[in-house]
């Protein structure tokens, strides 16, 4: 059930340090100007904006923060649950409903305590109407089976398909890896649901009795990175593989991506995990990293700030302080530029497009920052 | 008309020191055993395998010898054309017809000076039969034109299509870059012809009296890279682009390429060629490369000996002493992998799968090598 942490400091504004200065960077196809929009926050995991172009940020150890659009001013929402703020846990992704102006719904992702005093944690996701700077009517809408004693791969990002879908990524739980090939947990899939927690009636196991109803993909390790394509409506998910073996991959309904059967990665510490990097009845990657960068959030841009990035893929990375952009072109993957190496030290978690058309980081640190990204003059 | 020049040691055999270490190196799938098979080439350009696997090598001053398959032993073959060896000039690609075992033809291009006392020089292509170490029927089937005083951008790979077309790649003489948009010539130009120099009745421009019937697509710059896609029997080309926009292209009849209205790069130096790099009726390459590697001769991997990469596209580079393998599945680019940066220090010319099924480079280098890629034991 349910149990909103009591929130003293909520309703308290804090201001907090804005680097001032910008940096300008070149990049092959257009000069951008770097600056933090805001910083101080505690390993921020994830953020979405409103209509109104305030942002919500998480924090992974489990605060949520409205920041005006300007990023001078922050307040704590209140309401928020109770998480397992562990390893790679705790509070997670965050977006808004399509229909948010009208309903006022925000989802969040995070790792949720076994019920009623069992052992383990999963991934769970809860909406709750946004109420000034309160949560209320808060509920769950899905929980991540089984519970498990792990730490590590929450997964987590959510994305609404153009239907009003609500795609979840789920991690493997690291040492469960295998369950990521078997349907009667939620281990290493994506899973499809509605928003209100209900099962959509086409999704691909609805009527197999072995396979657990909300599952649409499987075969995964870790996916932190998700976003719909523009044109096509598909969801693309980034998934941060073992060494060597990140992925981008395109989930098709009831399709197996591999994982652990197939990788073109190693463990960490270079333990073969397997053999194969391509085996029958499991899916390719549309692209892959080795060595790997760590990758983290994903997103499309589609907006016209930056007109030779229309249509392009970003996707941020922790371990080399970067964010790979896919030059796409009718779908087809043309060339990868490595962007903000330099520029920006810090684990990137997350990147979004803004209402403005920039695009904002949100960097991993115990002093870490939304980042904004924009047209240098 | 052609004049064969007068060699004295043509039929003096040569033997020469051949690297007996071999090194072996871990790629991402395969552990390679890297040896030279024979070296003291001058500036080779273009090798070819005869059916016995004895190989036919071009040096860019203008000879062509014979190299036995073990490398041990070589002769200069009689018979060759005199070329214009000044500047990216002189002899260079070589190849075999499908048919050779019947009809011992072989084909080669080179730069050739103009004809009756006339100025500049362009690539010509010859076929020659082989017979034991002598060209002998000589014909000269194509001659790019106009003629023009350039020492750069040649071209000049030679590919058979499966339907017995020969594929000739022209570069657009650098300082005559405009002509690769205007079809009054063969300046930055794929042409296809018939072994004979016939022209295809299904070429594209043949019913278009403002086009040269050759011409198969235009828009390039200096296309040295070129085969035939194993399953599809599309021409793939690669393409030498300015600083910072090296390609891949999938000609098509009649098609676009770009060049130089649009491009990836910039010229040597940093001037701006283009600012644009996508413009309505010109096609977008399937892959680029920025900062550009240099690319040279490229090469569909079809063998068993490296099972992982068998349909994989491979790239020779001359500024980074490295092959790019482009890791393709259906059609897709899922990966680039950069082989051999640190094993092979050289400019890598041209790249060939052996009847062995092994990869041979081929270093373009005053002290030149054949390069033998086979599995570490
Ligand atoms: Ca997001
Ligand atoms: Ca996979
Ligand atoms: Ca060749
Ligand atoms: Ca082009």
């Amino acid at each position: 059930m349910f149990n909103p942490k009591f929130v003293l400091t909520a309703m308290l504004a804090a201001s907090v340090s804005v680097t001032a200065t910008a940096e300008d960077v070149d990049t092959e196809r257009h000069k951008v100007s770097i600056s933090t929009l805001a910083d101080g926050f505690t390993n921020p995991w994830g953020m979405t904006f409103l209509p109104d172009k305030s942002i919500l940020v998480t924090e992974r150890s489990g605060d949520i923060y409205w920041v005006s659009a300007d990023g001078s001013y922050r307040e704590k929402i209140s309401g928020t649950p109770e998480v397992v703020a562990q390893g790679q846990g705790g509070m997670l992704d965050i977006t808004i409903d399509p229909d948010f102006d009208e309903n006022n719904w925000v989802y969040i992702s995070y790792s949720e305590a076994a019920q009623d005093g069992g052992k383990g944690n999963s991934t769970a996701v809860m909406r709750a109407k946004l109420d000034d700077k309160k949560f209320t009517e808060q509920e769950v809408i899905f929980r991540q089976a089984p519970k498990y004693e792990s730490n590590n791969h929450f997964g987590s990002r959510l994305v609404f398909s153009p239907e009003g879908h609500l795609y979840i990524t789920l991690g493997d739980r690291y040492s469960r890896m295998d369950d990521a090939q078997t349907l009667d947990n939620h281990h290493g899939k994506v899973v499809r649901i509605w928003p209100d927690g209900s099962i959509p009636e086409d999704n691909p196991f609805v009527n197999d009795d072995n396979a657990l109803d909300e599952i649409w993909s499987y075969g995964h390790r870790n996916v932190q990175g998700a976003d719909i394509h523009p044109e096509t409506g598909e969801l693309w998910t980034v998934e941060h593989g073992p060494q060597g073996g990140d992925e981008v991959n395109i989930p098709e309904a009831g399709k197996n991506y591999g994982w652990p059967e197939i990788t073109y990665g190693v463990d960490y510490g270079g333990a073969i995990i397997s053999e194969d990097a391509v085996k029958e009845g499991m899916e390719q990657p549309f692209y892959y990293w080795v060595p790997s960068i760590a990758t983290a959030g994903a997103t499309f841009y589609t907006g016209d700030a930056f007109p030779e990035w229309k249509g392009d893929f970003f996707v941020a990375a922790l371990k080399s302080s970067l964010v790979a952009r896919l030059d796409l072109y009718e779908g087809r993957m043309m060339h990868e530029e490595r962007l903000f190496e330099d520029a920006v030290e810090a684990r990137i978690r997350d990147i979004n497009q803004g209402p403005d058309g920039y695009l904002y980081l949100l960097t991993d640190q115990s002093d870490g920052a939304i980042i904004q990204i924009k047209p240098a003059d």
